[in-house]
């Protein structure tokens, strides 16, 4: 199975760094920075990579799972919304929101959010975050 | 304090269907697929995103500790390694380990393996993926 990778440096102090990270295949190239990650600065951050690890993986397990279940999933569309708070032990990621819209067809409304919620505690992304809280938001398109 | 944003669709079933995925900066877009996750075909996964979310945060966060701690950090270099694996249950991230090379002014080794061990342990990415096995191997550059 495979073993994917991905790196990052980080060069100089915490506020005045500055730093950048490339993903195996090369599709994520970044800089960030203190002010990318805790304020408005322009770069990556490695909240919004987390959030497009669990959306991607969200996404694929909710389509997996519609069709194991007997339906045809056609499109599946989903925001993560990762938040980061300082508290009393500093910066922690306190919650996870999917947010999902998706066109499956002839599902009905109770078994599709059942499903929702089945790939959001399913998904393996979900699974390697079980200590962190996840929400999902699940509307179906018409 | 921020809510960072990622977005990704999937179109089709698991096998046949394809994805793609962006987060909120536009620094990461990608196209994904069954192959390109599981097999070996070309574009990004979820797995090599949360390598980078994880190698991006550890390095900020082991420049801040050995900072805190006094010395004087230049450069951290970390290759995260995401390994997913099929089992009885599914697909499931089995384990992450952090392999990093740093250049920090001054630092005894056995404080610089202490402090690296506490980055490891502490960094929002780290805690959020608490369930998950992660270990980290640091190099002290002269």
């Amino acid at each position: 199975m495979p073993t994917r990778i991905a790196e990052a440096q980080w060069t100089g102090t915490l506020s005045k760094g500055k730093g950048n990270v490339i993903t195996g295949s090369g599709l994520t190239r970044g800089d960030y920075s203190f002010a990318s990650r805790f304020e408005s600065g322009s770069g990556t951050n490695p909240e919004e990579l987390l959030g497009a690890a669990h959306a991607a993986c969200f996404s694929m397990a909710f389509a997996m799972i519609v069709e194991q279940a007997g339906f045809t999933p056609e499109k599946i569309h989903t925001v993560a919304r990762v938040t980061i708070e300082k508290g009393a032990g500093g910066f922690s990621i306190t919650g996870i929101v999917l947010q999902t819209e998706a066109k499956i067809k002839n599902i009905d409304e109770k078994t599709f959010q059942e499903k929702a919620l089945e790939a959001k505690n399913g998904c393996p992304v979900s699974r390697a975050l079980a200590s962190t809280p996840i929400s999902v938001r699940a509307t179906l398109l018409k």
